[in-house]
């Protein structure tokens, strides 16, 4: 017999609001047979949607962290808010392989700093695995949950982006960049010129140097380090270019009556380029898998989330 | 009769060469009546060219200032700097307009601040005049001069970009947002921190919040202020992404056999966002034109810097 196992959902958070988080607790539900789910959030509201009671499991946590809240200090005055317990929950619970939320980044990250540290207890970090140009997948590490850092930091994101790519990807000595302003190593703010030597001597670190911007999603390095502040502008500004450019692309086939082969196109880059139900983060570090979806997940989103633990779990690659 | 204006161009510092900056040049006689050249560089390589020489001047400094100088450094130690005594060229003749150089943007910044601060003695800044999606411009400021800034430096970003928006595109009150890693006023690093109270409260910006990744060149505002690394990614993120989309239209037309309209839709694109001779810098705040050119620039970009010159000198916008 297959071994169950269990997902836990937080609820909460999405702009999209819960019902479109549980919408894609039943699509995972309908797609992976062996995957049974928790949902964390208002419980009212989850049991009027009929999921199947033998697959699921409610804990009734109603509060949530606002982008306008601290998350340090919502750990401690509120007693019941989604994310956290989610993370508690995902903690105590063996058959669990995993949390999933849509909610606010730094709440995922004390939830998790408090739960879900590893062995090391390193200060884990928010990745998101993008598609590079050589077909492969470059690991770009923080993308937005520790905003300023300290080059002892850069140098944990180098090691826990490496271990990731070793593990998932099989790449034996992934190829670490250093996102700066420019590729010599001269180039950088005061934080990449101080975390450059550092990087170049560190040992189990296969440094090549440092990245600019026109090279992140290049594919000359396997795992590029980042200030979680500056690997949001990469995240996040990759992601409007490929919009803009897909919304050119429509405008184009409109106007010149090419309108089917630029649908085509559109759906060709899309496939890669997806960043709405690709774009997950991981949080690595964690001593289980972390999943931060955008808050504009719909029920899509979380179902090709739980598509990446399930992969992850069997021992596949990211996207598979 | 019209007046003749003068342009002074830095042949060295390309890593295309100085020969590509020559050639260049003789673009921008060719095209331009009313514009004489300064060149600064190797006086005898810039002979053996044979430009008309009654619409040339030749000064000679061979040196330059590399990428693993000082900038600072090199201003006090070395004698026959081109970008420096282009710089000193410019502010002295008065018939200068401006001067274009392909070189390190550090020592162009160090150049603008010896010998051609306006009266108001602002630090300059490096902008680019960026397509947006709403049909218009975006002036993004900093884009790398300035990498490590504070608060109060962001805060004459923002004047910068007012004025020149409001100069050269006649937007009576230009729209000013800060980039950040989320559009709430809760997000961002430190300094964005510091810095939104500051421009909230500032007399003469029309401050409208955070501006986060995804949006960065959508146009929901007219002036962007970044610190200069984040800048930098935005503006080299932006390029990175279109070069990688173009690439895949291509790649996608090959294997589908419909190369002629993805030929079409690559141009159509690359017309907007061809950052290669559209992204010359401007350093706002100068007294005078100060224009960077990418370091791989060729004969078609400075010709392209020279356009822009005499469109600003004929009180047109940007790209006419």
């Amino acid at each position: 017999m297959e071994n169950k196992h269990t997902i836990v959902i937080d609820t909460l958070g999405s702009d999209k609001g819960p019902e479109a988080i549980i919408e894609g607790a039943k699509m995972v539900l309908d797609e992976f047979e062996n995957i049974n789910v928790t949902l964390v959030g208002d419980e009212e509201l989850i049991k009027s949607k009929n999921l199947p009671s033998e697959r699921i499991k409610i804990i009734h946590a109603p509060e949530t962290v606002t982008n306008y809240d601290s998350p340090v200090e919502a750990f401690y005055k509120k007693a019941n808010v989604s994310v956290f317990k989610a993370v508690e929950e995902c903690a105590k619970d063996d058959s669990a392989i995993g949390i999933i939320s849509a909610g606010n980044t730094g709440a995922l990250l004390v939830g998790t700093l408090r739960y879900l540290l590893n062995e090391k207890r390193t200060r884990p970090a928010l990745a998101a695995i993008l598609p590079n140009m050589q077909h492969g997948f470059t690991c770009l590490v923080d993308t937005g949950a520790s905003i300023d850092c300290g080059p002892s930091q850069l140098v944990e994101f180098a090691h826990l982006g490496t271990d990731f790519m070793r593990k998932l990807y099989k790449i034996e000595s992934p190829r670490v960049g250093l996102l700066s302003n420019g590729s010599e190593p001269t180039k950088g703010n005061h934080l990449v010129k101080e975390t450059y030597p550092l990087l170049a001597k560190e040992e189990g670190i296969n440094f090549i140097g440092n990245i600019e911007g026109t090279q992140a999603l290049s594919g000359k390095c396997d795992v590029l380090v980042a200030e979680g502040f500056a690997g949001n502008q990469v995240l996040k500004n990759s992601e409007g270019m490929a919009i803009n450019l897909i919304t050119e692309i429509i405008k184009f086939g409109k106007k010149t009556g090419n309108e089917e082969i630029t649908k085509q196109i559109a759906g060709y880059i899309m496939k890669t380029y997806d960043f709405e139900s690709l774009g997950a983060g991981i949080m690595l570090g964690a001593r289980k898998l972390v999943m931060k979806c955008r808050g504009s997940s719909g029920p899509v989103a979380i179902k090709n989330t739980a598509k990446i633990l399930a992969n992850i779990i069997a021992n596949k690659t990211f996207y598979e």
